[in-house]
């Protein structure tokens, strides 16, 4: 298993009624969960809330004392319904005060525009006291850093490119290794050989995803690991023992 | 405002590593949300954890108490991963058990297929002691309800059956309408607007959600009450309110 080392781990608050009401459909849980995995840092948990700061307080307090990170995405734009900052200021019991970069990149991006630098605008150079600015290479705003707490946008590709932004600069652990194996293979037919394969290499997860294609059942088998030479050798296993059972194992899933 | 009325509230809890590694794309909360609205209940809280029973106990008995309904979703198939009977059952603190009418549905589903009713198919028939069966249209295995939990499918179209067989068994309040009025406004425009018109209209909540279309910027209002006369009174308000702000309501979005 190699030496034992540290498990990052980050939680997620979505903000927004929008996703609540079944209005929007969520994009940021699996491109926050995707981008994590790169930094060597496991999505933990996500806990999706409404626009309503106790709510949003206490679903920032439970998490960002027990894992590595925290990041929020939704409500920082500009109008009434957009309460992010307000929100984590009073899970951090600071105030609420205009970051003067912000000010001055929000002056740069409105210049010219119609209406200017607004007052709307202008709530979003806001920030929890003591906050840092995130870049956001795709509009004016920026999003915030306060402790372990990381603010983004909840439009999906502003917050991909803030993500993006970030890359590298969050201390990780090893990224977690990834292998699909695919079989013709009810997964009833197989859960004893799952179970026991992974019960023979800890330090891995085996899921199990059944489907329904071109008229026949199959399931994909995902091996996952931060040893990457452990999940080359529980694939091995698998594989050897698929094909025992008598099913012709896809590397790389169906 | 009309008389006061209870709010009916349900939370949701995800359970899947699927969901938190990015491999998977949730689409149970967006239907759920849906469906709800519909029975006259609003989804108030979503918490997403792994395939560890404690960490679906904690999110279970933190959300149950302080909800009319909860519903989860994932890990009641057949393999090792599938732990979510066992979870609940810890979490009421009662035994599980063998439920007679579900391994009578499993052996009637499975006869004449290859393996018929295995041990592994028949962890589909453990249910938390005490619990009910929930039907379920589309494949064998049964959801499960005990007290105010339900115990549903991960796959979507097999949740979506899940749900459609129990519409109209739950009991809720008004349904809550929803009108999307859109306009080529920057949303930053027009924030004083909507701040006013919601505070005009207490029971009303308006979301603003901006959007880039067709090379021009604009934003859809969605103005969401349990009291249809009042919806439709805000919207009217707001309409009247963006034209004499110099922009053209659309009325139904953008």
């Amino acid at each position: 298993m190699g030496e034992a080392s540290k498990i990052w781990t980050a939680a997620l608050v979505v903000i927004g009624d929008e996703i609540l009401s079944g209005r929007t459909q969520d994009k940021n849980v699996g491109q926050l969960a995707t981008w994590l995995n790169d930094q060597g840092i496991r999505l933990a948990e996500v806990r999706i809330v409404p626009d309503d700061q106790p709510r949003i307080v206490a679903a920032v307090n439970a998490l960002r004392p027990v894992h590595d990170y925290l990041f929020t995405t939704g409500g920082i734009g500009p109008t009434h319904d957009d309460i992010t900052v307000d929100a984590i200021a009073a899970a951090f019991a600071v105030p609420v005060v205009v970051h003067p970069a912000a000010r001055a990149i929000l002056k740069d991006y409105y210049r010219g525009r119609s209406g200017g630098l607004n007052e709307a605008r202008l709530r979003m150079a806001r920030v929890p006291e003591g906050a840092e600015l995130l870049p956001n290479p795709s509009s004016g705003a920026p999003g915030v850093k306060i402790a372990n707490v990381y603010i983004l946008a909840g439009v999906p590709h502003i917050a991909a490119s803030m993500l993006e932004a970030l890359t590298g600069t969050l201390e990780g652990g090893r990224p977690v290794v990834s292998i699909t194996i695919g079989a013709r293979a009810a997964e009833s037919e197989v859960a004893d050989l799952l179970r026991e394969t992974e019960a023979a290499h800890p330090g891995v997860a085996i899921g199990s995803y059944p489907f329904f294609k071109d008229g026949r059942y199959g399931a994909n088998f995902v091996i996952r690991s931060d040893d990457a030479a452990l999940a080359k050798e529980c694939g091995d296993a698998l594989m050897t023992g698929l094909r025992d059972a008598g099913y012709e194992p896809v590397a790389g899933g169906i």
